[in-house]
């Protein structure tokens, strides 16, 4: 397989955009993508979405959004895991430059989610649970995850409270991040007085909605001519897999079985292990979700996950830093195009990029992103050449 | 890259499955394919679907089907490209294949039509039109192509009735086909006869809506025993190309732009041209496709693709016959999986096992699928090794 480089990034900020449409935004990220890495086409596009077809009565991503940055006619196709949509689009367009039957795609995540109302949003959001046995109970997304955390506490005897440093942490980073949601700095005292969203998943457990969109250039790295001013980025790893759609099917719903099978695959794909990442862009649609990734991808024991973010060990300059620019808490969380959005952040983080939450000498960084709350997880290590 | 064979199929009938769900509909073609080819697992599964989260309220399609057909935790991700979602997922399948990155890889098709109101279905199609430039002004998709057929009228100086072998062709052999939507003939005079939809598209211009799925089983040909009992089935080419979503953004909305290029990639990677396909399953959603498609992919000079329905050559004994198991018009197109029927349908033609419409010797065939009015074309050419 041929080795794969990431040449160039682009991203919108993730906010509520009314005046420009899904392709406009998309097109935005595209463009600055494009611009990033020097080229001026590609020979295919790869869309993360999840919801356009429901919120924005548009499906056909693909050659809308390829027509619209000016390159009608290239091989276009939408990708779609539910809010793994983006890294599952990523994973799409890197087996077509594998295959050697690309030289040069653009993968894109763009998501629309706050021009409907929000109840259809929260309806658009449950069609990653399992309609038939989860959402035709009147169950909603917040409300599944709920039900993991409330386990959880129940579990490993931690309270509410312990997960507060997740949330604090991602705000922290986000003040720094131009392109982040909600650019404020939380406070525990604010964590615990956040209202109930669903018992016991708070206001400040839980990610943002947003629009944004966010590109990435993918060559094959024998194609590069040498380039002293910046790292070669290359993807050493990449994996997906799946679980159940519906929680209450697993064998284990505290365990992210996915999330430990597609890290083990990138993992194996890479040569390399936990021991060797320096910063981790996982995947905090919910506090719990970090405790979760945390320990199925071996970077803690099973329900110590909350122990690493007491002891400050998720912070740029901890042990193993997560959501370095705000995670999905407060960069926010565009669902196809979060997993986008995950790795452009990787590629600022180990081109040195990432200001003041720079991770000192990032070399190699993780991104994992969950479709639904853990039915299809897919994961990529990347790496400085 | 590596070569890659079809060593399974699998369909349900294209019909109104009111007693199956959008899982238990894939997971009957999914097991189908793995039964015909002796497997039992894969590594992968990429589905071609394009409307069911507005119409069945469920995304991570994916991670659903691989769990029903006892395959928990496998890759697994759903590809979108309007009507050519089957194909498009077939090729994705195919370049992950092709990378190395997998050895046996499931597409599956699957699209649930029928138990949505038909107001409903009609607005869930117009998501393969643009919805801020076409939808938005209340134009249907059947709309859209019933401006494309005046317009070719017009131009070259057809009458309505010139497309009646179309039609008439499509039935005559879908009543052959255990698995098609309409198993009856219709006569000329019954074309004529049908009522209007939107002039001048009749009801016999029209594929029908339809619950249905189909699916393949993709191995690298290198990994293959011997089998005498079958022949090996090649995906000898393959493109994929893109035009702009709405019609009058076209460069000339009676040329499909997409359809000639991908075609173009598929004979340039094949090798082979127009003169050596053997029979070929085109897109015929509306007859003046079947003209647009015949022309496109170099079987008729512009303007001319009537004139091959009139002179009997798209019948099975003809010089180039078009929808041997009845086409979209016949067997039905339930969007998503309309692809990889047509994929499975060429693999009975190639086997010999097509029955009253065998097309005699038929060594290469070649299957195009359709995302909007041409705003994404995907061609494949199969032939036996």
């Amino acid at each position: 397989m041929r080795e794969v480089a990431i040449i160039g990034i682009g991203q919108t900020p993730v906010d509520e955009h009314w005046d420009k449409s899904l392709r406009e935004l998309a097109g935005e990220a595209v463009l600055a993508a494009l611009r990033d890495s020097g080229r001026e086409t590609a020979d295919g596009l790869f869309v993360g979405n999840m919801m356009s077809g429901i919120l924005s009565k548009q499906e056909s991503l693909g050659a809308l959004i390829a027509d619209w940055v000016g390159l009608r006619g290239i091989e276009a196709v939408k990708v779609e895991a539910a809010c793994g949509s983006g890294a599952a689009a990523l994973r799409t367009g890197l087996m077509a430059v594998r295959s050697g039957e690309m030289d040069c795609v653009i993968v894109a995540g763009v998501e629309k989610m706050t021009e409907s109302l929000p109840v259809e949003t929260t309806a658009a959001l449950a069609t990653a649970a399992d309609a038939d046995y989860e959402s035709a109970q009147g169950v909603s997304f917040v409300a599944l995850n709920a039900l993991i955390m409330r386990r959880y506490l129940f579990e490993y005897g931690w309270n509410h409270t312990d997960f507060a440093p997740f949330s604090i942490n991602a705000h922290a980073n986000a003040v720094h991040n131009p392109f982040a949601r909600l650019r404020e700095a939380i406070t525990e005292k604010g964590y615990h007085q956040a209202r109930m969203v669903a018992d016991p998943i708070n206001l400040l457990d839980a990610s943002p909605t947003g629009d944004g969109a966010a590109a990435l250039i993918l060559v094959p790295v024998d194609t590069l001519y040498p380039d002293a001013s910046r790292p070669t980025i290359v993807i050493a790893g990449s994996g997906m897999a799946t679980d159940s759609v519906a929680v209450h099917d697993r064998y284990d719903p505290l365990f992210l079985s996915a999330a430990a099978k597609s890290a083990q695959k990138a993992y194996h794909q890479s040569g390399l292990g936990p021991q060797d990442i320096d910063f981790f862009e996982l995947h905090d649609a919910f506090s719990i979700m970090s405790a979760l990734s945390l320990e199925a991808c071996g970077f803690a024991e099973r329900g110590q996950g909350p122990r690493l973010a007491l002891e400050g060990q998720i912070t740029p300059k901890g042990s193993i830093p997560i959501c370095t620019r705000g995670g999905l808490k407060a960069r926010g969380h565009p669902v196809g195009a979060t997993g986008v959005y995950q790795v452009v952040e990787c590629v600022q983080q180990l081109r040195g990029e990432a200001g003041e939450t720079q991770v000192d000498g990032a070399k190699i960084g993780m991104a994992q992103n969950i479709g639904g709350s853990g039915a299809v997880i897919v994961t990529h290590i990347l790496r400085v050449k």
